[in-house]
């Protein structure tokens, strides 16, 4: 075995290319045992075997620093670079994060959660070098995926100016982000792949990056093999390219970085490399084989996800009302937009890893009289603040965001946390926001949103399986008050899926207002509350800005003084499973009582 | 006179080319003349004079749809469209507003104040008229600089693969965004304006396209003139490429419109324009003239804007702490980064329009021990929500944001309203917060948060000339109480400009907590706070996730009740000058007065 708690790059150095090729088979092997029982990514991570050893072959982290974008393709790194133990317990408490994490290691030189960011982090790093006279490369790589966001676009067009030194791109481009890659860049790069390969000697490419590369060339001793695609897009952009490469044969990727890491000027690498790669079932459906989900394995298919229970009734309203548009950021099999996107495909819209883009587009469709509906996950939904305020809500376009995976993520982490989106959505004048908790009244929430609403609603509800009871009401309510059988001074307010706690607690003599319309407060529930003297918060969101903070400011604005305590999500989360978060957070049936002192 | 109040598009379609080139002379003097009483956007609109009556010769506003990216360069198509009265009024009350609305006009298809935007909306748009049926061509109007903004490339992306039909991007390009365009895009602009212009016959034009021009070619009476540059970044992201045109040549824009109008794939025409044309101050210094301010004129030279002041202050802490660096978002001179860059200019950075490269390039240069300042309105923060709490925040990263034009915003309309910021950064976990009023408040509060905070901060000051007075402390406090000679229960708290008025309040019998500190609030403040029975909240911010209601909420957390009431902005505010804003938003004396109960 190549492959020990002993592992590291200097050993992976020392390694001669026969051995590295057993290593990337040993790596491919722990990454599919390990995913298998904790979750996680898989077939992004056995795409980058090869490239990762090749990396570590040329470079040194961390005087070199390694940007992976999105950072789910991260797992060779961390298996190398000093975490192999760690990595046994990947995405469990105590255990190696599922994305880059510089609090982690010194090796992983910036954060990776959220696509399309590695280029002006590099550059950011790279300026920082220049200021600082610190030596060594940057190198992101980035997702074909990631090439859909803006960030990425904003990212090459200040670096190919920027004369930064030792500053290298790879596209490791896998033909898919998340689902199939869509748009222009997609059917461009497809292009590219195609073309035929030139196999250039040293003298050659030496003729055609001129001075810059002089000493890395006439260091070479062996013939270096690069494609050149004469005037392409990344030249245009300001960049060396240099590729399509065989992202799988260690052999050439070394020859190629070692190369252009002598280069003084921007470069882009483009590695063709196939996700899923060794593992049969992952090679032929890398979407679905994308992230494994612990929960899903655990509770088989008893019940349906928030998420489809979302996308069927999507499909059903878009039968009712051919006004209605589906519009996702690569996320069409995640959220559950499938069954529309079968049934009306001229009315769906994949916008590529590009919420921004996403917003605006619904804006548009909205402006002629259409019903967007944006199926997004809270973590994601972050970037669309400013469109959602200046492209829609200044104009009132009606407008329907569908909130997956908000709340507590569990083993995901901090980068993907969904307990941002209800404070940040509480900023948009006259938006809507409703968090059901059972499957009926995500259906219910749904029709009323995309139904009946004006301007901007949001519906948000957590990752994971949806509870069909209590059968609770058959029609829409904005909330639902659980009285205790003692009579009671306290009240306890909350809503979506921790309420199924609260509502435990009327049997210790408190009464439990599950708030189904969150935003703006329901009038006759506002009237129903004013009674009590004592009102206890439990909100699955940020503490900043959250339900509890503006009811209570409502209340004693209004004269209305009693004790009002509130319990919320105070920050960043590390990675754990859901149970464990919760409890952390006071949002089981033991904290919930001790909190509301019964 | 071919313009006055009749002017309409049928009127323009019927005048000869002669007309046309005199009403592009008639309509560029009532821009400067009503710019020069009025404020507003100069340069940019007499640059797009000749682009407009074009467009308004071949097309047919509203059933084809115009969007302007940004929208600041749409004065002369209000004046087109039935609005020659309302642009007498320009940025008044009750006057046309200075970007489109289409609540103000259906000629305005989308709003457009903030850069980048067009593409994206332009392509739901077409969507939406491919669902409907509804016929009419769809043409974004975007600058140069818009094209630095990563959501431009993602609505290419998008449009370039998705075969929308009379789809026209027209890239308005006049070498410079607000001040000069960066960036490798701009060189490339630059090569390609210097290519060699072919001039096509109509064969030539049906060869290069194919069949989908037929109709268009042969319908073509004259000869096209276009010059085609084959392969190019446009061409590679699915586009048609016309280019470059002379954006003052009227025939030679009618003639490439009319063409591309019946192209039925999308298709990018490069206009070359000239900021500021046929003015000639204008043209010398566009970025100078790019926007007049009627407050800078009245007030003339006596005092410094808080720009400035910020400006000044970082060039000198950027002489005392060779770490910090600077970075901006095409607003080095409207932010006063001027100074800074030229002292340092290789610590200072311009993104272009790219607020979300900004933020994660300075993650970038923090995680390497930098101390990196962004300076940005208020209003395009907006645009980074996720990169400061994802790139940043999560590994809690130092930088500090210099949040410029925050509150009022006065003519520019609630396009650039900055009232949204308190709350969107309340939200980030580990934030501070501070709101100085004073010049000598906002030199120290930056030196503070520069020198000595952890995490991110962020200063916040309003547009407009910077007092300096009371001379206040000679040290850096946060928050000053300014106590009433009466003994009094009331007690007011607010921050920043309008304390200057609720300080007059202290001569009525209420005290005054003015915050120069407003997140976390500050803990002496809270213990003096407590003993009052009535607390009134003036926040020149969103009344969403204010300090009210953080602190309202915190205080009855603790027990401690009183009344607690709050005036704050409550939604998006129409284009007034700043003192009618500030009296329909109840900041004056005399409505603080009335809402105090004084």
């Amino acid at each position: 075995m190549l492959l020990n708690e002993n592992i590291n790059p200097a050993r992976v150095k020392a390694m001669s290319l026969v051995e590295k090729k057993a290593l990337a088979e040993e790596i491919r092997n722990l990454i599919i045992s390990v995913v298998s029982k904790n979750g996680g990514h898989l077939s992004s991570n056995l795409g980058t075997v090869e490239l990762t050893i090749a990396m570590h072959s040329v470079f040194e982290t961390p005087k070199d620093s390694f940007i992976f974008d999105v950072g789910h393709q991260t797992y060779t790194h961390k298996i190398l670079t000093g975490r192999f133990s760690g990595f046994l317990k990947l995405r469990q408490e105590n255990g190696v994060s599922g994305f880059p994490r510089p609090s982690e290691s010194a090796h992983d030189a910036f954060i990776g959660g959220h696509a399309g960011i590695s280029v002006s982090a590099a550059l950011g790093i790279a300026a920082a070098k220049e200021i600082t006279g610190e030596q060594g490369s940057v190198v992101a790589v980035a997702g074909d995926g990631s090439f859909t966001s803006g960030g990425i676009y904003e990212g090459l067009n200040n670096a190919g100016k920027s004369g930064a030194k030792n500053f290298i791109v790879i596209l490791n481009d896998n033909e898919m982000c998340i689902s199939k890659s869509s748009g222009a860049f997609a059917a461009y790069l497809s292009q590219m792949r195609s073309t035929k390969k030139y196999y250039e000697t040293k003298n050659r490419i030496k003729q055609i990056l001129g001075k810059t590369a002089s000493g890395a060339v006439s260091g070479a001793k062996r013939i270096v093999k690069s494609a050149i695609i004469p005037d392409n897009l990344f030249e245009n952009l300001g960049f060396k390219y240099f590729g399509p490469l065989d992202g799988h044969n260690i052999e050439e990727l070394i020859n190629v970085l070692e190369l252009v890491k002598t280069i003084e000027v921007p470069c882009l690498v483009h590695v063709k490399t196939k996700k899923g790669k060794g593992y049969i079932p992952a090679e032929k459906n890398a979407g679905h084989y994308h992230g494994l989900d612990k929960q899903k394995q655990v509770e088989a298919k008893k019940a349906e996800t928030y998420s489809e229970v979302f996308g069927r009734e999507i499909a059903k309203l878009g039968q009712e009302n051919d006004k209605i548009c589906l519009v996702t950021a690569a996320m069409k099999y995640a959220t559950g937009c499938n069954y529309f996107a079968k049934k009306f495909p001229a009315r769906f819209f994949d916008a590529g890893i590009a919420e921004c883009h996403a917003v605006t587009f619904s804006a548009g469709l909205s402006s002629k009289g259409l019903l967007p509906v944006f199926a997004v996950y809270s973590t994601f939904l972050q970037r669309c603040f400013d469109q959602l305020l200046h492209d829609a809500a200044i104009e009132n376009l009606r407008m329907v965001l569908c909130v997956d995976r908000a709340g507590l993520i569990g083993e995901d982490g901090p980068t993907h946390q969904g307990t941002f989106d209800t404070g940040m959505l509480m900023l948009i004048p006259g938006i809507k926001i409703y968090s059901p908790f059972t499957a009926r009244e995500l259906r219910q929430c749904l029709r009323k949103a995309v139904l009946e609403d004006a301007g901007i609603s949001a519906v948000r509800y957590p990752r994971g399986i949806a509870p069909d009871e209590p059968p609770d009401e058959q029609e829409y309510k904005d909330y639902v008050l659980y009285q205790s059988e003692q009579k009671t001074q306290k009240l306890i307010i909350t809503a979506g899926r921790i309420s199924r706690n609260a509502v435990k607690l009327t049997s210790y003599g408190a009464d439990v207002l599950k708030l189904i319309k969150i935003h703006p407060f329901p009038e006759t529930a506002y009237e129903a509350i004013k009674k009590y003297s004592e009102i206890i918060f439990f909100e699955e969101s940020y503490i900043g800005g959250s339900v509890a903070e503006k009811l209570s400011a409502k209340l004693t604005a209004d004269g209305i003084n009693a004790v009002y305590k509130m319990k919320a999500v105070e920050g960043f989360l590390p990675a754990a499973d859901l149970e464990t978060q919760t409890k952390n957070c006071g949002f089981d049936v033991e904290s919930m009582k001790e909190f509301t002192g019964l």
